[in-house]
């Protein structure tokens, strides 16, 4: 193709239009069909950012940004002929202020490397979805993770961002600060937009200091209706926890498989407080205890060296690909509702219900204390319509009991259908805000919201 | 005026003409200009505030929402004919969830009238400016307080929204959870944006569990140097304290006076801590004190009673008013820059330095634990622009350390000035949100962003 060809002219070395890659970039860890791009580029600035933007509006392409491909929702699926910016040449870490809390970054730098890279300054960046996202994809989605509970998710610890217009401007949003009132909160509106909005090109993030004194246990329960309880009991009770998750007795066999962990394979909540002195860190992991003894727990265990506190968390963020594991062949369909605190343990019965009356085997696992937990359905071809009849049960009964259809993992292609029923009215809104930002419908077309049939690009 | 009969036969009961009235809603309690408004409206529900706006659209009136009159920017006053809405007769509680941690209110609800009913259920809303303003005010200029740098300011309260658009259309923005990521944030859009994009019908608040265990201090220092180094130590250790502000001598002989109260005349700290064990709370008090003696601390006082806690911080949140009662016949220039956390204290003697060089008395004081603090600069006429130069300067020194020139009062008419500065090229796509969300320059007009000329109002 011509076009490709002059693509490849603006960018020397920086574009790749092998078929493996092409088809690496258009398709996440989750959406089930095979996408394929037409080219993959490789800015390595912000110049590059907005040549890319002018090429693709004078060459009617459409615009992916592209972090570590760890999406789950079709986030990366060309629904029309697209080009895939890959920001994996963009990931230094700018400037690093501990006295400050704060850091800058560039998109393409995943969670794990900058925590790596902090080692030293006493601090931490403390979002962590299980997979190792980059830092831009994770703004892009609105991401969070296990110590969302205690920490905020990716709302609360992006400070600023710079993004790129599809216009081609360069915006500045948001200040290195813990609060503004200056005017309209752009940067918030362009955090889980999904690259529908604008490219995020550099992020300034708040951390968090290391905690002194970390105290993690895994407490057994009979039945995860048990275990989803006393999660809330112990919500309820005002503990800062850092960490509440929830993992079932199939998430447990499949880790001591995958792993060769030795877990009791019974419902379980995994926890962890953080404290700047062992006395508060005592007396509030005994507290919790008490509350969740009182629920039903059956057994205890504390973590006893930093390793196997390691190992535990690790075991966490693995929980998806032991189970991929343990399902070899199958798909997986992976829900994400939230729901109100006190709804957590009646939509989770629903859910177990729901999966044995359909006849599906389910994985439940997830952040409880913040009220949101998923399924992993590991499903044949044959049974992907079960699957998603089950997951879209699943969310009406979550938007019924107040809640979202999508917590953490964003809407993508496939949660569109259930925006209307969560947002009414408020979603012509977000239509028209596209309009605005991206009046052509040249970026990530057709996630969040339908490509509307003006789009030069559909 | 024909128009405003009509006004009083479209709410019967429900409309004050009266000049007192007029000049009252017309005004906030910093801006130095008298304004009036041509009508005040009681809304009772959503209906009359769509009506309202029909109204005024119909007629080519603004309209400027109204909680309790407490803004400090200019929010209230009226640059072109407009009528007022005075929520007072919407303040009901509609729905308390304790087991969900969350509350449902209307925009006039003020925030004790709040936590006054929500005694009892163990839950409390945390912020707390200084007034006894509204939630829906609150909202509306992200107003934050003293329990900020522990609980958050009212973007991290405020779950979700009802608003009226300019057009007359309802929208609910956000859901009742924890966490969404389920499209664009409008949510957050309309929380600060001052009255300017859409009214707040009601509010979706999240809850906190009192604290089991509360730890109150006030230590005292040789200079406001060293208080502020102090606080950023405090805050740079990772304790989580839940409150952590500054007055200085000024504010404590003007406190002792206006309340006959018995305070050191010295800069000191007030900090609170909270926890849900008396053992954490007495390690993390210890080391707090600990890491403040370094820092210079001449003297520590504890509140020994929950009356003695009360008085303390019922003082802080007097100290405005005991300002304006030691300097009578005085107004008053009030600054709310925000800097990062490490260069507070560079900037405390900032302020105090250029204060002595222009030859002006001022109060610093303010919530250092997250780099916000207020300057309160008494003025007789004839100095105010001297006073406004001073607020110039320091807002210049604050964008230059990459702070904000608001971290919590909004911008109302008196900050637009340096939105371009703070924001650049992104000043002009809030203009652009202001344009689709009130194409006529309807609401609040004038406030945030200049009225455009093609304003219909202006």
């Amino acid at each position: 193709m011509e076009k490709l060809e002059a693509l490849r002219r603006l960018f020397p070395g920086q574009v790749d239009l092998s078929e493996s890659e092409r088809l690496r970039h258009g398709k996440d860890e989750g959406y089930p069909e095979e996408g394929e791009v037409l080219a993959v580029v490789y800015p390595e600035s912000v110049a590059d950012v907005q040549k890319a933007l002018r090429f693709a509006r004078e060459e009617g392409l459409a615009v992916i940004p592209f972090g570590a491909g760890t999406s789950l929702e079709g986030h990366l699926y060309p629904v029309q002929e697209a080009i895939s910016l890959d920001f994996s040449r963009m990931n230094r870490l700018l400037e690093v202020r501990p006295e400050d809390f704060l850091c800058v970054v560039e998109p393409g730098l995943t969670r794990k490397a900058l925590n790596e890279a902090l080692k030293g300054t006493g601090l931490f960046f403390p979002v962590d979805p299980g997979a190792d996202a980059t830092l831009g994809g994770m703004a892009a989605t609105n991401a969070s993770g296990t110590t969302t509970v205690r920490y905020g998710g990716m709302r609360a610890n992006v400070l600023a961002l710079q993004v790129v217009l599809a216009n081609g401007e360069v915006l500045e949003l948001g200040r290195g600060v813990r609060k503004t009132s200056a005017g309209y909160d752009l940067k918030d509106l362009f955090i889980g937009s999904e690259g529908t909005l604008g490219i995020i090109t550099r992020l300034t993030l708040r951390l968090h200091p290391l905690p002194e004194h970390i105290h993690t246990l895994r407490v057994f329960f009979p039945r995860v209706e048990e275990a989803a309880e006393a999660s809330y009991k112990v919500m309820a009770s005002g503990l800062p926890v850092a960490r509440l998750e929830l993992l079932d007795e199939l998430a447990l066999r499949a880790l001591n498989r995958y792993l060769q962990a030795g877990f009791p394979e019974r419902p379980a909540l995994f926890l962890e407080f953080h404290s700047s002195t062992r006395e508060a860190l005592e007396a509030e992991s005994a507290l919790a205890l008490e509350i969740m003894r009182e629920a039903g727990a059956l057994k205890v265990e504390a973590a006893k060296t930093e390793e196997e506190r390691r190992r535990q968390w690790e075991a966490r963020h693995q929980a998806y690909w032991a189970l991929v594991h343990l399902f070899p062949g199958h798909r997986f369909v992976i829900t994400d509702v939230a729901v109100p605190l006190s709804r957590l343990p009646e939509m989770v019965r629903y859910a177990q219900g729901l999966l044995e009356e359909m006849g599906l085997t389910g994985n439940i696992l997830g952040h409880v204390g913040d009220g949101n937990f998923h399924t992993l359905v590991p499903i044949l071809p044959q049974d992907y319509p079960k699957a998603e009849a089950y997951a879209e049960a699943l969310v009406r009964k979550a938007l019924e009991l107040g809640g979202t259809c999508t917590a953490e993992h964003g809407v993508g292609l496939r949660k569109k259908k259930y925006l209307p029923l969560e947002h009414g009215a408020a979603l012509e809104l977000m239509r028209k805000l596209k309009d605005l930002l991206d009046p052509e419908g040249l970026l990530n077309p057709g996630k969040v919201l339908d490509t509307p049939p003006s789009s030069r690009y559909s």
